[in-house]
């Protein structure tokens, strides 16, 4: 973690930056190895230019902090501080030109604040700064999304031994989350998505009680959070027997994410990887049915940059890691998604899922 | 909740809005009853004075929105529209005076998209609007909050018998946040804090894979989210045995509990309740040892306004729900937090929570 902020430090002459100011929590623990969750409450990691870096947070974080933190120089504030002054003293007197801040990140009012009470000259965005460097991984960040992307399988596994008569996709989501956990994830990295039959068409669908039935599709969109990283892997899944026209849609959806984990090459556009599995989907007919963008990076969170939609032009790196995650969505009949979490090598893309991704038939 | 959005409604005159932009999905789910993560995409509700209201989404959820939401004139976007684009089209050729945001949930970057797309001549926070309307529960409402603080008592009470020797914070964990579902939650409403011995000294420790010991105390403090409402609640046992010391820090945190409650009444202001809680500690001898708020208000989000700190001369009003959870931590002994929910009625606060609160001692 140390070496993230280190190359940080190096690069803020060249920016143009003569301090800069982290607020996103996962950014502090990359930075720093402090993971908290403050809530509505200030944290804040400060680099001025030339002077130690410096942790704000709450107080009640402070011993959590100091055994967590390579930055050892720690400012707290108790809920009755104004934290943006804290922030102006930590600047003393001296002129101050361009502070970067992460403006994705910054709240509006948050703002206010803070020019409020810090007269920088100019406020520049660091987020592509932050995610330009998140975005290549290093190996040790590989091998815990590896992990996180292995014990979401084994959950996965697992679970399909309950998918019997009369469960539900509740019950599913109940027994997922507990085996998360129990193989030893933190959690989940978002919620954990269990749809059935007709709901398998909406895309961003919530579980229900509705009860798993012969000649669905049962679809699971699911990921774990462990050492702070995501996976994030989907399989659908036939329920005692298949539709000829499902089959189809499955089938063209798979093509689709083999197309588009085959195009993800380093040099290439983020886009072709879209155009790649867009094209397989147009070309059997399914193109209306296919709403979203191909897939987004993956790494402390379960969303990151880049987004690959057909209009990305940005180059595909060596240290890219992203899903691949193409889908046909019926209405009224059904919903195929089939997901894969890919790391970018010399030699192309390496799956870091591994869950067999041909039509598979569940028994109740 | 209708009645919600026919009340915002009215009030834009008398707030000076022309026009308002309701952006973040909690606030879209209270005013049009259609709930959804959008994650970086974006989902706005806009209304403008004397037109119909308008809710601006992804695609992606378009079904699931005409399914659930009141508000029935539906824009969508694709991941490869600019949205503020589309918001401009919205307001049409006429000038646009005040439009009202939500400046702590808007980014600074979404703020510049913003204003270079729609030119109002002011921007105000409607913050303030919609957090004095949300502090205020209906019935229904405080149903719902009484209900999930109902589901997460039912899952600390069937936990409470998988507390054996050998097992671990995380077993716990695991085995709470599988009975939340069980019993009929959505799921945490916040990440699951159990801690154990030392690390009870911790207010926001996380908890490991460290095994329950005799002479312990062992703290939950958990919450669940059911239709859409959270609960919190914390509650320290101890295991085996007892030090004398630890008696009298539970023994103050619990009078510092039950004087927090008793000042909660309707005209007094939010910080006479945490100084009430706050005196009984510090006559106590633990002041230093005490170091956040009293509690926060609960509802849709399980921190939201008003936050009970020392200084908040803001009155307390009936349908108020909110938090009182004193705490004593003494770094490398241990720590004591007792929390309830509670709704403030014409007579004083009533308590939505109801696990007993006398020192318990479990056995291994």
């Amino acid at each position: 973690m140390n070496n993230a902020l280190t190359s940080l430090e190096q690069q803020m002459a060249g920016e143009g930056l003569d301090a800069l100011l982290v607020t996103d929590p996962k950014h502090v623990y990359y930075l720093t190895g402090f993971a908290s969750d403050p809530h509505e409450r200030f944290l804040g990691l400060l680099l001025i230019r030339g002077e130690e870096p410096m942790l704000i947070l709450p107080a009640l974080d402070a011993e959590a902090a100091q055994a967590a933190s390579s930055v050892t120089k720690i400012i707290t504030h108790s809920d009755t501080d104004n934290p943006y002054n804290l922030l102006k003293d930590c600047f003393g007197s001296s002129k101050l030109g361009t502070l970067g801040i992460e403006k994705e990140h910054f709240s509006v009012a948050r703002f206010e604040h803070l020019t409020a009470a810090v007269p920088a000259e100019r406020f520049s965005d660091i987020g592509p700064l932050l995610r330009s460097m998140r975005s290549k991984k290093t190996p040790d960040e590989v091998k815990r999304i590896k992990h996180a992307a292995e014990l979401v399988e084994e959950a996965l596994r697992r679970v399909l031994t309950h998918v019997k008569t009369g469960v539900t996709e509740n019950d599913l989501v109940a027994e997922l989350e507990y085996l998360m956990k129990k193989v030893g994830a933190s959690g989940p990295s978002f919620d954990t998505m269990v749809l059935s039959g007709p709901k398998t068409a909406l895309p961003h669908g919530v579980p229900g009680n509705r009860v798993i039935q012969p000649g669905d599709f049962l679809m699971f969109d699911i990921g774990v959070y462990a050492d702070g990283y995501a996976s994030d892997i989907t399989r659908t899944f036939a329920i005692e027997s298949v539709d000829d026209k499902l089959v189809t849609i499955y089938n063209t959806v798979l093509a689709a994410n083999e197309a588009g984990i085959a195009a993800s090459n380093p040099g290439a556009p983020f886009g072709s990887v879209d155009k790649a599995a867009r094209d397989v989907i147009e070309e059997a007919g399914f193109g209306e049915y296919f709403l979203h963008r191909v897939g987004h990076g993956l790494g402390m969170d379960v969303h990151e940059y880049p987004s690959l939609h057909g209009q990305n032009d940005d180059i595909i790196e060596i240290g890219n890691v992203f899903t691949v995650e193409p889908g046909i969505y019926v209405p009224g009949l059904a919903g195929v998604r089939i997901e894969d979490d890919l790391i970018i090598t010399a030699e192309g893309a390496e799956t870091l899922t591994s869950f067999p991704k041909e039509l598979t038939i569940l028994h109740l």
